[in-house]
C-alpha cells in the first residue's frame, strides 16, 4: 500500500505536484498508446503515424491545466504534436523544436500559438532553431479574448477558446494537404474573425502553488477571466445565467463586429468545474442572443474543451463561418477529445 | 438587462432552481435539434429519426445532474430516448411511457434502469402501461457498484458507471437489429460481468437544495460514494492518487472476481469537478494494477461520462470483454457525448 499523503486543503487526485504532468502523460500513453506516441525527454505528444509524408505538420502547446487542450487534440485531422508545459507555464523551445522535428513530413510546420508572452517567445526561438535546420515554419496566433487589451502574461489580447476551433479547422486543411502558405493564410483569417470572453464563479488551485490562484467573494463573479485566473474586466455581483450570458455575448458581438446575416459557430466552453447541464443553460441564452442579432449558428460545440483546472465558469466563442470552414469543420477528426466523421 | 439575482453561497450558472432541467433541455434542443427531438410535456429526449422501423427501442432515464448521462447518449448506435427527472430525482412513469411509445419501431422496448428504488418502481409502472398497449418491454438493470450492498436510495447495489457502457453496447446491438430477447440476454451478461467503485473529494450542491449534499472535512475523502452523494463505505484520510486508485481497484477486482487472462474495458470516470489531467493520473495507476492482476485492457474510456454535478472525485469501472462486445464497442455511435466510427 503506498504511503498516504495529506496535502492540506489542496484536494487533488495527484501523487506529487512535481509529477502531475509526467504522470498524466503516462496515463495518456496507457490509454491512447495505440494512436499517440508520448515522448518524455523533452515531453511532447505526437501522432503515432507522424511524420505524415508531404503533409504540413501542425504543432501547438502551452501550459498544462487546460486539458483536453492541447494533448487531447493530437490525431488525424487535428494536431500532429502538442507540447505540454508545467501547469500554467509555457513549454520550452526544445520541446517545440523536437515535437516539430518529429512531426514534419517535408512540407513545413505551422505553430499554433496562444498569445502569451512566454509561449510567443519560446515558439519564436523554436522556429529559429527549425529554420536553422532548413525546416520552414509559419506561426498562427490566437488572441481572441475581447475582455482585456493587455493582461498579466500578455501584450495584446489573450488567446483562448478560438484555439480549439483553430486547431480543428487548420488540422482538417493540413490533412487535405493544403500548402504551408494556404494554412497560414487560413489561420490568419480565423484569427481575425473569432472572438471570445469568459467568466469565473470560483478560482482554481495550481498543484505546485497549493492554494487558490485568487480569492473571489461568495457573491461575486469575475467577468473576463483569463484561463490562468488572470484578472478580467471587472468583478460584478453574482447574476443569473441569462444575465451572465448577456455580459459575455454583448462584448463579443460588438467587438468584431459580427453583423446580421453572418454564419457563425457558437462554442460554449466549460472552465472545468461547471456541470454540463449549466453549459446547456448558457448555450440556450447565447443562441437566443445570436438569433436576436441576426446571426445564423451553423455549427456548435458545448463542453469543457479549454479548461482552467477545476475552475467553475464558462467562456463563449463566436467565429464567422463560410462554406469552406463548414467543410473543414465537418471533416473527420480522430483525437482523444474530439472525434467524428 | 435581466435582473441580477443573488442566490447566496450557491454559485451556479442557472436562472432558477425550478427551471434548470427545462432550460437545459432547451439548450440541448438549440444545440442538437438537428439530431434530437426534445419533448417537454412530459420531458424526454428522442432520436430525431425515431421510431426506427423494426428496431428494438432502447430507453433509459434517471435523475438529472449526471450529464452527459442519459440525454447525451441519445442518437444512432446508443439510446432511442432518455427521460430526465429533476436533479437527483427519478423521472415519472408517464415520461418513460411516452418516451417508449415515441421510440418503438415495432420490435419492443428495452428499459435500461439503474438500481435505485424510485427508478425501478417508475420504470415498472411504465412497463405495465406499455404492455397494456401491447408493446413488449424488457428491463435491464445495472447494479455494478461494489461499495455498499444497500444504500440511501437502493435495495441492493447501486447502478453507476456500467450504465454508460451498457448503453453503448446494447445500443450497438439494437442498431444491428438484434432481437428483444437477445438484447435482454446480452444486457444481463453485461450486468453480471461489470463492477464499479467511486470516491469523492468534495460534495456537490443540488440547485433546489441550495447547500452541499454533505460535509466532508478538508483532510478526508469519501470512499465508495454514490452518484447522489450517498454515503459510501467509509471516510478515510486524504491520500495520494495512487493510493486512492488501489482502494478503488482492489474491491472491484476481488468482487467479481476478475481473473488472470480476462479482457476488460477500463473506464475511468470523472464525477464532474475533477480535471481531466487528474483522471489520466488515475488511469495510469489503474492500468498498472490491472496489468499486475493479469487483466488485458482491450478498450478504455477516460472522462466525465456519469457525473454528480460539480462533485470532485472519480469512479472506476471494469467490464469483461469478448470479441462480440469489442465489435459492439467499436460500432459507430453518433450522440452529443459519445461519437465515433
Amino acid at each position: 500500500m503506498p504511503e498516504l499523503v495529506h496535502t492540506g486543503v489542496m484536494k487533488k487526485l495527484i501523487n506529487s505536484p512535481q509529477e502531475v504532468v509526467r504522470e498524466a502523460l503516462e496515463g495518456m500513453e496507457a490509454a491512447h498508446g495505440d494512436r499517440l506516441r508520448i515522448n518524455y525527454e523533452p515531453p511532447f505528444i505526437a501522432r503515432k503515424d507522424a511524420p505524415v509524408k508531404g503533409k504540413v505538420a501542425l504543432v501547438s502547446g502551452g501550459g498544462s491545466g487546460h486539458e483536453p487542450m492541447h494533448g487531447g487534440y493530437v490525431g488525424k485531422g487535428m494536431l500532429d504534436a502538442a507540447c505540454p508545459g508545467q501547469v500554467f507555464t509555457s513549454p520550452t523551445p526544445d520541446q517545440m523544436f523536437e515535437a516539430s522535428k518529429a512531426s514534419t513530413g517535408g512540407a513545413g510546420v505551422v505553430h499554433i500559438v496562444k498569445n502569451y508572452t512566454g509561449d510567443i517567445m519560446n515558439f519564436e526561438l523554436a522556429a529559429e532553431m527549425l529554420e536553422g535546420d532548413g525546416i520552414k515554419v509559419e506561426t498562427v496566433l490566437t488572441d481572441d479574448d475581447v475582455a482585456v487589451e493587455n493582461s498579466l502574461y500578455t501584450a495584446g489580447r489573450r488567446g483562448v477558446g478560438l484555439t480549439v476551433l483553430m486547431e480543428k479547422l487548420l488540422g482538417a486543411a493540413a490533412e487535405q494537404h493544403a500548402s504551408l502558405a494556404d494554412i497560414k493564410k487560413l489561420g490568419d483569417v480565423i484569427r481575425g474573425t473569432g472572438r471570445s470572453m469568459g467568466m469565473a464563479l470560483t478560482p482554481c488551485t495550481v498543484p505546485h502553488a497549493g492554494k487558490p490562484s485568487f480569492e473571489l467573494p461568495d457573491d461575486e463573479i469575475e467577468l473576463g477571466i483569463g484561463i490562468h485566473g488572470e484578472p478580467g474586466r471587472r468583478r460584478v455581483k453574482f447574476a443569473s445565467a441569462d444575465a451572465i450570458t448577456e455580459m459575455l455575448m454583448e462584448p463579443i458581438i460588438s467587438d468584431l463586429p459580427f453583423k446580421k446575416g453572418d454564419d457563425v459557430v457558437l462554442f460554449v466552453n466549460g472552465m472545468g468545474g461547471t456541470p454540463l447541464i449549466e453549459l446547456y443553460i448558457i448555450y440556450r441564452k447565447a443562441a437566443q442572443i445570436a438569433k436576436q442579432h441576426g446571426l445564423k449558428i451553423v455549427r456548435n460545440l458545448v463542453g469543457p474543451y479549454i479548461t482552467s483546472l477545476e475552475m467553475a465558469g464558462t467562456s463563449i466563442t463566436l467565429l464567422k463561418m463560410n462554406d469552406q470552414l463548414c467543410k473543414l469543420w465537418d471533416a473527420p477528426v480522430d483525437t482523444p477529445a474530439l472525434r467524428w466523421g
